[in-house]
């Protein structure tokens, strides 16, 4: 029980050596790629970057106590950073002490919020974010991030939440260029494109295995940053106006508390509850992929629990939100990292080096680190999706584009609600709408088909309908409708069998329908009739009073009910028809 | 297409002398029963009594022209007249010109809504109100109207929109209780009770037949309003306190305009739309029952157009939202109305009321008024649906539960959206964990069962899932989870036979996470294999390029997939296990 709810006393007590050397490994790679990638997001955050080395520490640590997942490695991402700087942009202005407090308190409602939702095992809630949704969400995010960018490899000051407001101040602002900081900035975005495209290859032919010089090539960030610092020293180009990180406070994050003020908290729960909701899909997306390889078992509910901790503890150690990243859990599941551990040895490589290397980094041009965002995000833009969805459903391919558009026009939050509003109505659409078929026998057979589909044998004075979906409140009325005008278009009809095969459940709303259906048809002289009920859908109705008030009966099979009721013709007397309705003639 | 969306082209053109006079005949019924109940639902709205008449001519000839129902009667009722207070209460103090403005402009939105709901189709957005939610609300709406009318049987002014006010206020007002107005007030309602409950058994013994009796039980509320403005007139009651309708103005409705002003309509959407969707399920809910008695058929979403048309007809003559009422409907049903006719034939007669009746109300007692609301809406309240819910679905038993709940307590607009917020929750819950279950073969048959309800054959190495449900954007995750810690608890596993039987839609998001299953059985060792497929979703999947890159097969028959499979167990040469297989031993 205990155990459950602190994953860490379950691997903790097998932990040996040969583990501790692993994770020990893996740390050592996580830790030197995250530097610069913590600085660049909370660059991309709004915040000072030593903020995002803060949020590197602590919630790794919160995370290998209460997380489910081996190899998750827990820390500031892109989409996340985003929406912070979206959210608390909102409530203050960039560089402000509030904007700060702002991201902090983000943070701890963030926290709070997945901490909850994990006790309470509400982690469906994620279920409302259908795939085309994420992805379009996720390739509108990296098309805002990457635009967003520009303005720092340009030199300039254009801000904005969405594509119209930065293109436009970007447009306004193109003529203030500063010349070393492009040249300085789109030299390091060209080399990191390269690094990921064309090193790999090229270090394979010099004799380095595939995964060493996968490895490699992930480091290139770190040689962007250093080669830039020296070029800035080399060629004095602060005084030229190349925007550097400047002084980086020394030591280890302060502790800090988020704000308690009703009315920021008014303000920022909706975008911490979106932040909590998009960071935990994109956390457990990448915990569960990275578990299967290895055929472990993650719980969603208990992850929910460990991203909370994580959050609650970048909020009291001056951080802002955080989650799995897809990036860096990858290089610590490739680098070899066998335990949460892994993350807790990262987070003392990242607290050494806010110790000791913030000095390094005064000189660090700011275009630098929006380069590695730059050709980081761009791998989030997805263009092979919305094809495969135009082939393969409309209405997902609409919810995927409904959601790029308006993420790009209105933002990240309006966006993903956007998404989850287009998706759910669709869904309730086709749900209000199921699939049903008036089937008949096919010849010499048991078996009953569509009408419409197939050569099949019916009659005037019997209707079967097969019902291809549950019946709940979304489909009652439907239901209702459908039966009743199949009624009214056949003058003859005596008998109505609905055929149950599909049916898993009937709510109450259905039931009433139902009651409706038998009633009305009742009235009109004609019985109705329900044929192959699942176990658990008839001990339900033996419940209600439906099957007491039914004016027709229940049968096990299709077969059975057609070939009874095709007798009675309300002739006198009745046709001997048994040998037609097994269809032998 | 013109007769669509006018289907009185479509019976006006077989209209004959037969038609006219059953339709005459119910107009002069309906009418008698109509003058005072819309006097009082004005009133429950808070307005002028005349506004009441006003909404019962011209909405009527307008529904005569657009809407699809033969017998539904249009015009004030209960539930609506309450929201209507609710919400125009909420932006001006009953009584100011301003407060008759909002009840106009909320017609006005409210008919808007409908004719753009109906012509684009979204007749379907009503399903999101289940059955137990409506019955909660209109349980619920009973009993606030009830209290709401205390006040005007105790002669005192307490307000207010939900119980804890309303309750709070009359307990504060009990000493200023007009003795006068209390008597005839309690006497009218004992009255009214005693005709509903006490008269038509009556009438029946001394000959009546039970129709006539039930008809003339129906003008009750006419022989209290008469009495009572008798009993003022002879006791002086005017000048003991009982408040009364005073001077009502004389004449046809005059022209109105609803308000344009924005800040306005942005306070009054939200409430004209749960009006519009309320007053929608009320009324197509009775002309569906009434339709159905006479094999006729209506349109849901041409009734759209029709409630719109005869909401806007309703502003534009000073009148309030409206809908199709089940109490007058069954009136005109049963007195025969042929056509919607017979409609257009009430109006002529509430017109010809207003132009000539008016001045015989000055001495109506307010207190009668409030006896007939009170009379009508108890029976509004339903306390078997709680047990019958309790019997059948705990869940649906939960939504109809918060619904009263909230609307008691927070009032109706509150309340309605609870409702359906917690129906919605309830069925997205339901739907993300559908119902699953490991498959085997019942012996020396072809048919596979729940291994956990019945004795069936299975074999280590092969695993038979039946999956209960579309699968779709809410269960994909579900999905991943309970195929992949199935699999983990079996290592000697070889093969998963996913059987589709149940299975009628894939969504994009489903097929995503059947792709993600595919490739991490695939990285264990294990292949994935389909059985049973549907034609439809077979042919989708067929677009994609999941069945290119399954590892296993797509069998036609689950029995033909695990005869098969069950021979490849791994060992070399494979057992020949065919006749295990079937069953046969």
């Amino acid at each position: 029980m205990l155990a459950r709810y602190f994953p860490i006393l379950d691997w903790g007590r097998r932990y040996d050596g040969d583990k501790l050397s692993s994770d020990m490994m893996a740390a050592i790679i996580v830790t030197i790629m995250l530097i610069p990638q913590s600085l660049a997001y909370a660059l991309l955050a709004g915040l000072p970057p030593v903020v995002g080395l803060y949020a590197s520490i602590l919630p790794l640590v919160a995370y290998a106590v209460f997380g489910t997942s081996r190899t998750l490695a827990v820390g500031p991402v892109a989409v996340v950073s985003l929406m912070t700087a979206s959210a608390a942009g909102a409530v203050a202005a960039q560089g402000s002490p509030e904007y700060l407090t702002a991201a902090i308190t983000l943070a701890a409602l963030s926290g709070v919020m997945l901490a909850i939702l994990g006790l309470l095992r509400l982690g469906f809630l994620a279920n409302l974010l259908s795939h085309p949704v994420i992805s379009g969400f996720i390739t509108a995010s990296g098309l805002l991030i990457a635009t967003s960018q520009l303005k720092h490899i340009l030199g300039v000051k254009a801000g904005g939440d969405n594509w119209p407001d930065m293109l436009g101040n970007l447009a306004r602002d193109l003529p203030d260029t500063n010349p070393w900081t492009l040249a300085l900035g789109t030299g390091a975005t060209l080399f990191l494109f390269w690094v990921r495209k064309g090193l790999k290859p090229l270090l394979v032919r010099f004799g380095l295995k595939p995964r060493a010089a996968d490895m490699t090539a992930k480091a290139g960030p770190v040689v962007a940053v250093a080669v830039t610092i020296l070029l800035v020293l080399g060629l004095d180009l602060a005084a030229k106006g190349v925007k550097l990180v400047g002084a980086v406070p020394e030591g280890l994050p302060p502790f800090a508390l988020p704000s308690f003020d009703t009315g920021l908290i008014a303000q920022l729960w909706v975008p911490a509850l979106l932040i909590s909701v998009i960071g935990f899909v994109e956390s457990v997306s990448v915990a569960q992929t990275l578990a299967a390889k290895r055929r472990q078992r993650i719980s969603p509910d208990q992850e929910l629990i460990g991203l909370g901790a994580a959050n609650i503890a970048s909020a009291i150690s001056g951080g802002y939100p955080v989650t799995g990243g897809f990036a860096r859990s990858v290089v610590n599941f490739d680098a070899g990292a066998q335990t949460p551990a892994a993350g807790a040895f990262t987070a003392v490589g990242i607290a050494l080096a806010s110790l000791f290397l913030t000095p390094l980094l005064f000189n660090l041009p700011i275009a630098t680190l929006a380069a590695t965002i730059i050709v980081a995000v761009l791998s989030l833009v997805d263009l092979k999706t919305p094809k495969r969805l135009w082939i393969y459903s409309r209405a997902d391919l609409s919810a995927h584009v409904v959601t790029i558009g308006v993420t790009l026009v209105k933002g990240v939050e309006t966006g993903v609600i956007a998404g989850v509003l287009v998706g759910l109505l669709l869904y309730l659409w086709r749900a209000s709408r199921p699939h049903a078929a008036i089937v008949g026998r096919v010849p010499e057979t048991q078996h009953f088909r569509n009408v419409d589909r197939h050569k099949v044998l019916t009659v005037p004075h019997v209707l079967s309908i097969r019902i291809d979906e549950n019946l709940s409140y979304l489909n009652a009325r439907w239901l209702e409708e459908y039966v009743l005008e199949r009624v009214a278009e056949r003058p003859e009809l005596r008998h109505v069998i609905l055929m149950c095969s599909a049916v898993n459940a009937i709510d109450a709303s259905a039931l009433e329908s139902l009651e409706a259906i038998n009633h009305r048809l009742g009235d009109g002289g004609i019985r109705l009739h329900l044929s192959e009920v699942k176990g658990p859908v008839m001990d339900r109705l033996e419940r209600s009073h439906f099957l007491d008030e039914l004016t027709g009966r229940v049968f096990l099979s299709q077969d059975r009910a057609f070939s009874e009721l095709v007798i009675d013709d309300g002739s006198e007397p009745p046709v001997q028809a048994a040998d037609w309705a097994r269809g032998m003639i």
